[in-house]
């Protein structure tokens, strides 16, 4: 089928319209940040100048805003396979790893080790790390093919990513998690690459606790709010070391003692960012309607057209060519690959690099055409071909790559 | 001199131009949130369809997104008497909280006590213990009486508020850190009702680390991202418990092993809400060109001529009487306060009700007029000798309160 037969048939082309996309622009890093929601400007303009400017305290109640970590955490549930009221909208990534992370770890005393993977996206190491400098844990980073055998009776929780930052790479949740289990272990998943990008099955798959970011796949703008996850059987003893008033049972009684609240809303820390949050919002209200089977089906067959396209152009693949292992993304490796990303962005194609020499692509299924990955190519081997990435200008490193 | 007077004489009546106050609305609650800066919609506006909708992820570079943390700690510095570099912004004041105690605890070892008033608002004392139940560190709760007699050789860190929340008593921050310096321990402040309110003076009064409100009287917006202070002599061996990517030396240089930027910087955790951010942006600049001093000055002018007033009606005070010795707010006792508070919105007096009978209204002195001190006492008049409280729709209790 040609891309535009395609797309004539994609059943779910209807999505796109609920996003602005910049004209020429193809858009191929919504795994770094989502697109604008179109339904977000106005939503955002209402929530300022009402709700804070002319209402002011009183949105706390009429508007819901008290309500919104609870209530965009039911929106998530589904899309990430987990049951209502498991997961709750708070913090960043990094702090609800660490919630998380703490909170295994004292439920496994006095078991004091943490495992994780030594590739995955630096902040989960860095985190671990300040944990177990905290605690007096120890931290075990170890290689991708070493995860199994490193799962002992000393761990007391592996960290592990759903899908890795770089590569792509899928880790086999269900698998995973049982053999954790069989040792005694805990489970955090990281679903920064796969929430809103994979049919994530953590109930089904016999996760702990998850943890994932609301900018890539979930659309909900720059730094939005991120997710955690308690499994229901953990919820009743789940002990966040981040034991602020909003996980608190009754916040607004002023209790001198810390009671936290039912389910993963003891998650919450502090007052939550209300702005991002009804951005995230809006984010999450792009999916209504979407089957994610449906939208890990699309996006994988986008990104396989986006791989074959690239490899017979003669780039080198650094992610698995099969599209089942394989996160919505394309990995490749380029030595100039810095220097090509910024002409194809140059050119319209929106793309990152990902150190030393990577070229990443991300596919979000529900504002790309199959058009737009034929479209890409087309640009990638003009820029190849032409070694456009020669020019001065895209050998200049910005701060943020 | 009558209020019409003191108005046309206030230096800071050019102030009053920077928000947007509702018609009719006597504002007295800018200490739970600080109203809508005039100039926020239109740069909220521009910064979610320009820099997030057209130029998505390249606005981290040339937005300025990914240096928002320490441009806005480099705005909040000089209103707290802080060196520059020594403030950043992020995540709320609970997980700063947890971040400086910590890494006060961390740097006292063996010592692990945190000393901490009992009745400061509760989010303090609630993530004090999930930091005590994670570390194994003992939390001392004692009576604002007793905190100078509990400070011994054993304390690591006494955390203490620096304007209480429901009596708005300031506590001496340099006696008081120079009372925890004497006996080898550190000091954690919370400014939440303190900064952009009182002329602070954190390096000058000796204190160790602080944390503050980005939503109260510094106009950010609700729940605004909060900041950290670390006093000078402090930052080269701060340990962040939150070691997130945010707070790396390099973040985009993907190590391995977590290296602390310089500076408070290194308080940061995960990847910041930028919307949030923007609107804390907007509130910071409302500060342009005020002198806290002269601020403090007229703050303590209109809570005084309120506090009278309402002494005059035969209300008692749940605060000091000498507005030297308390923040820019006034409490009252009432049997009802509850029903007083939301009769007085009704007739558009917005203050906060606290438990148990306590009527909170705050004076922000960036907004706020002395003819609007004159207005609200009429107003409490009216529902007091009215007896308005007793009507049925002012019982009805919400969740926020």
């Amino acid at each position: 089928m040609t891309p535009a037969a395609l797309d004539a048939a994609d059943p779910l082309a209807f999505a796109r319209e609920r996003f602005r996309i910049p004209d020429g622009v193809i858009y191929l890093d919504g795994n770094s940040l989502g697109a604008l929601p179109a339904a977000a400007p106005d939503r955002l303009a209402q929530a300022i100048e009402h709700e804070w400017g002319e209402r002011l305290i009183a949105s706390w109640n009429e508007a819901g805003w008290v309500d919104l970590p609870r209530r965009l955490g039911d929106r998530i549930a589904p899309l990430i396979g987990a049951t209502p009221g498991s997961v709750v909208v708070a913090d960043s990534t990094s702090v609800n790893l660490f919630k998380c992370a703490a909170g295994a770890l004292q439920a496994r005393r006095p078991r004091r080790v943490i495992l994780a993977e030594a590739s995955d996206f630096p902040t989960d190491a860095y985190v671990l790390e300040g944990l177990a400098a905290l605690t007096g844990a120890e931290l075990r980073l170890v290689a991708r093919e070493d995860v199994r055998s490193a799962l002992t009776q000393e761990v007391a929780v592996l960290v592990l990513t759903h899908v890795h930052y770089r590569s792509g790479a899928i880790n086999d949740m269900a698998a995973l998690s049982a053999a954790a289990q069989a040792v005694g272990a805990l489970t955090v998943w990281d679903l920064s690459h796969s929430a809103g990008a994979l049919a994530v099955r953590l109930d089904a798959d016999g996760a702990d606790y998850a943890i994932g970011c609301g900018y890539k796949y979930l659309n909900g703008g720059p730094g939005a709010p991120a997710f955690l996850y308690v499994a229901p059987r953990h919820q009743a003893t789940f002990a966040n070391p981040l034991s602020g008033w909003f996980g608190h049972a009754a916040p607004f009684a002023f209790q001198q003692a810390y009671a936290p609240t039912a389910g993963a809303a003891r998650g919450q820390a502090g007052t939550p960012p209300i702005l991002s949050m009804i951005a995230l919002e809006q984010g999450l209200a792009t999916f209504d309607g979407i089957d994610m089977t449906a939208a890990r089906l699309k996006a994988m067959q986008l990104s396989q057209a986006f791989l074959e396209g690239a490899l017979a152009l003669g780039l080198q693949p650094a992610c698995p060519t099969d599209p089942q292992l394989r996160g919505n993304q394309v990995t490749l490796h380029h030595p100039h690959a810095y220097a090509v990303v910024q002409a194809l962005i140059a050119d319209g194609v929106v793309g990152d690099f990902r150190e030393p020499d990577i070229m990443r692509f991300g596919f979000a299924p529900l504002y790309l055409r199959h058009a737009d990955v034929a479209e890409a190519l087309e640009r990638l081997s003009l820029v190849l071909v032409e070694e456009r990435w020669r020019d001065a200008r895209f050998q200049v490193r910005l701060p943020v790559t």
